[in-house]
């Protein structure tokens, strides 16, 4: 991937917006879909930070990460007509099995462009979620290419991972459910990747608590959002290096405006800190987060726990949400035991 | 170990009685000092068997496992000389921890004997709660030796692992619980170690479902409570070798009437079939167990996931309640790494 690919396609992106009452519309359009998924604490983790901290636990959501909310969300829009057709993305994470998913759901066919350097398990979830896959070169343009020759061919519609109205909306429904399920929080986080899941975040909080600190996180390898926002304008991701594999996206025409205009913070934590956070949360919670979620951690971590520290507002917070964004991790090769 | 101290050690237990009562009052006695853990269902799991299976989550509870109901049961009914006294027990596993953690709730010091070839993650969790570690040779006659001096020496309390009516009666609290949370169950089902999870959870299931089907799992390494209830008679565990490191006890002389009189049957899993399900429970839940816990599972996917399959009344139970025994994994020794 090149600079100028990606902001080719940034420019070619769907320019329509996103507010607030598409978040709601979303709630309610797949509340039958997705799995309200539980909230949950660990009194080591709020002792080690310092304050109280309340995890929204998507690992748990159906086909085990945030992204089937946004393809659900999208495919439930689509008419008789589409649907026949199909859809179609490129995707080497979760949301090519969140979409597969949501796919099947409605009956539709659902073809997913791999890279062919995809890890076996994702591509086996796709499968098993009876997803079509076809494989590609392991470069953005291979990818793009790909999915518009399937798009031309079959009819089908593309559901873009993150860069999308619909598929923003549907990502602001965790945020939505967590600032119901635990109202008092001062504080809230989120991963920054593609900024799909920010975004929504941006607006779903921002919406209902106005004066919250709303806190990006990134891998120290994969920058972008933190790199953009000080640079007051869009730099893209060329060289991700960072274990965290959902986060080494650029952002897109549709995220850039609401990390710039309504993350407060982008926090980052490198990979040494995110692989001790994961391993941390695993064994004081039981439960299983994957990498990408275990960057907001570390960076909380970093950013509080040390006796007295305050965040860049001369305040610590309280009460601290972070959305764990997905538990599908390969467990035949966990980042520790390399 | 061999024959003969496994013997003596049983005719020296404690031969006081427990009742479905006991643990009723253990219920009331511990309930503001543990969680009640909750019950977790998998859609794919349950397909896979072929029935409604629910999982008691016990590697949720405080200590990461069930162990800690029966130790604070315990500790709760000391006297204030008793608490100034201490209490200690030998245990390389999950009661060290929760003894440790107990103690400490009540004020009191925790001597744990430990071999020493046991887990470093286990002694961590010891040192962390405030136990007291003595180590010793890993043989069931020096563990003795070693708890029988401190209590000489410090007047210290012992609180065994599992043969000990408030020890039982704390651990039937689970099986309890969880049939308050899944009234429908017709099936439970707990690992067999010492069968201190096991009478307890006879005592509360044979209460309060007498037709309820009550069946306990081994690994085919440390089969000691199949070949007893085959035999008629109780049969030592002289050589344990299994993977699941929380079932290679002997029963004792309290729990061996339970298995003998009340468990309508002993599953049994191999090696193998316990990492798979292992493995299969971690992707499909998120949620991390240990080897012990697998072993219910993997027996009940080999009993009833083959089409048509019975079990031996001729009847195919439709929900079956799994006690997850315990979530203290070592991560950087995963079985399934090596």
């Amino acid at each position: 991937m090149n600079r100028d690919t990606v902001l080719n396609e940034m420019t070619n992106a769907n320019s329509v917006s996103v507010q607030f009452a598409d978040v709601r519309h979303a709630a309610e359009r797949i509340r039958s879909f997705v799995h309200r998924t539980p909230v949950l604490t660990c009194a080591a983790i709020s002792e080690r930070v310092g304050c109280n901290v309340f995890f929204k636990c998507e690992n748990f959501q159906k086909s085990g990460a945030f992204k089937f909310r946004g393809a659900v969300n999208s495919v439930a829009q689509l008419n008789e007509a589409e649907l026949a057709s199909g859809v179609v993305t490129h995707s080497s994470g979760n949301h090519a099995g969140a979409l597969a998913l949501a796919a099947r759901m409605f009956g539709a066919k659902a073809h997913i462009v791999m890279p062919s350097n995809s890890s076996e398990i994702k591509k086996a979830a796709v499968r098993e979620y009876g997803g079509l896959i076809t494989e590609c070169e392991p470069t953005l343009e291979s990818r793009m290419s790909e999915a518009a020759r399937i798009q031309r061919e079959t009819g089908a519609v593309l559901i873009p991972p993150f860069d999308h109205p619909h598929v923003i909306a549907g990502q602001g429904t965790a945020a939505l459910e967590l600032m119901e399920q635990v109202p008092e929080l001062d504080m809230i986080v989120a991963p920054i990747g593609g900024g799909g899941l920010m975004s929504g975040t941006c607006l779903a909080a921002r919406e209902l608590k106005p004066g919250i600190r709303i806190v990006g996180a990134e891998p120290l390898g994969a920058d972008d959002a933190f790199q953009s926002k000080k640079a007051g304008k869009f730099i893209p991701q060329l060289s991700p290096d960072t274990v965290a594999d959902g986060l080494r996206t650029s952002l897109g025409q549709l995220t850039w405006p609401f990390i710039r205009d309504e993350v407060d913070e982008v926090l980052l934590a490198d990979d040494s800190a995110t692989i001790s956070a994961m391993k941390f949360f695993w064994e004081r919670t039981k439960v299983i987060i994957e990498p990408s979620c275990a960057v907001p951690l570390a960076a909380i971590i970093q950013r509080f726990s040390e006796a007295g520290s305050k965040n860049s507002l001369g305040e610590t917070p309280r009460d601290i949400g972070i959305i764990i964004s997905g538990g599908n991790v390969d467990l035949q090769a966990l980042p520790w035991s390399n």
